[in-house]
């Protein structure tokens, strides 16, 4: 048992191929993290004993947070819509799973990771931000007026489905040519006849100049643009989050990105909305998970 | 005086051609309505001499609210900015401009319109609800988790600027092929080669059958339905409220667009989103205005 004895939070994020634990103070101060897999049938004895190793080195936590794929009811008890993968999670109660004495919020993954943004990441204080999370998909998440958003179902902020072309194919949830198929690397084959698979190669072919990649690259940029001008002037953000894989591309997506919102944005006042790169990374659902359970504490 | 003797609230929403005035009790029973035009340089004066005459009749007011074109400041003491029209409005301080005993809060006219509608109207009682209003462009209002959207600079909400066509051309503040663009009065002569300047002329040739129309009112009901269901992925309402003349046209807007929604809509659980006209039609920021003040009254 350490010093903390307890004085701390505890944010589980729990993904398709593993669970993500991280043990913090109230001050976001890290003590611990811990990963388990969950691609398996037995992934709740996986997540029970991830956490049962963290409090027999840190004692009971003050409260626990969680976070996962799928719509969170509206009482944050469970995930109460999640049809395919992590069988098992849908109206899971957590905080008797775990067994916890306090109740054990869980929230949407993608909105839990805008809150760690938002509490020890890029957008460290701010009240309104959105973020897209650039990846096999296009997830995101928004603050508004310092509030996350949830809505009716707990699916706001699935920025990934607004539409860039209102006559393509449905994506996933129907939306006719949407950002995340306009953007995401799951549709990279398709938007380039099959010349390429993986977003890291097409920007390895960008730099070299080769020029069938810049003309797919150009038009990424200019739908992904689109798509964040239109979240501007729908949900007005002081800053925007990009995440994921394709993020981390660095400027040869900062430096198209921008000449092109010079171009899309409405700037009122001359205002510039700031776009950066999130920085918590893979452990952001984490974080903002641990910030739900000790905001939540306040609030029972 | 009346035997209200002050017992009530006053509702202003100033427009480019007139003010709208409306006295309410603060169940929302009407005491009394007045205009006055707006569309000349003494539109102070015009406004002064409405508000003192509906004053002279009942009273001074509990609360007085406005509302008005352009974006509201964080304070709600003034609009900050609305470049063009209404000379003077910018920067106005609206308590000190009617010399009201109370705060008058502003709010941004399309912010008005939905509290309202949310208050007395086709979404009385909703958390999660947004707006759009069809006419000369589009407007909009969202209100998410039971409160309405500002954002950072007082524009969440401008829901006529999201694209339907990344690649289209930019519409008044740059957003490319905007929904504003592709529905909207405004635009209807441009989208149709100078065959129609009014879509209620366009409606009617739509119910005679003739084909140039219908391929027209067929592409501007998929666009619709494309921004409708890329604000439901966003902002997950449980009821959308359509507004302005177009939303008039009736059941040759709301059964092809219910058809296109069916292809188009997310629907968790099967759950599918009410999409219903506005009711308090051109009054709806002026309730809006006057609930506003109401609940402002209750937080100062």
């Amino acid at each position: 048992m350490s010093d903390f004895n307890g004085n701390y939070l505890l944010g589980l994020d729990l993904g398709g191929s593993r669970l993500k634990a991280i043990a913090l103070t109230r001050e976001g101060k890290e003590l611990a993290r811990e990963t388990t897999p969950t691609n398996t049938k037995d992934w709740q004895t996986n997540v029970l004993a991830c956490v049962s190793a963290l409090q027999a080195q840190l004692g009971t936590p003050l409260a626990i947070g969680a976070a996962a794929p799928g719509l969170a009811a509206a009482d944050e008890r469970s995930i109460a819509h999640m049809p395919g993968r992590l069988p098992g999670l849908e109206r899971l109660v957590w905080t008797t799973f775990l067994n916890s004495p306090t109740p054990v919020p869980i929230l949407n993954d993608a909105h839990a990771a805008l809150l760690g943004e938002t509490w020890l990441g890029a957008a460290k204080g701010a009240r309104n931000v959105f973020m897209l999370t650039l990846g096999t998909g296009v997830g995101g998440a928004v603050m508004c007026d310092g509030r996350l958003l949830r809505g009716h179902l707990g699916r706001a902020g699935h920025l990934g489905h607004i539409t860039v072309d209102a006559s393509g194919a449905p994506d996933i949830v129907n939306t006719p040519g949407s950002l995340e198929d306009a953007v995401s690397n799951h549709s990279l084959e398709s938007r380039t006849e099959g010349l390429y698979t993986m977003t890291a190669d097409l920007i390895a072919d960008v730099k070299r100049g080769i020029p069938a990649a810049s003309a797919v690259w150009t038009q990424t940029i200019n739908d992904l643009a689109a798509g964040i001008v239109s979240l501007i002037n729908v949900l007005d953000p002081e800053i925007i989050l990009l995440g994921g894989g394709i993020a981390e591309a660095g400027e040869i997506l900062f430096h198209p990105l921008t000449e092109t919102l010079d171009r899309m944005e409405w700037r009122p006042y001359g205002h510039r909305v700031l776009v950066t790169r999130a920085t918590l990374g893979d452990w952001a659902g984490a974080h903002g998970a641990a910030y739900h359970a000790l905001k939540s504490l306040s609030t029972n």
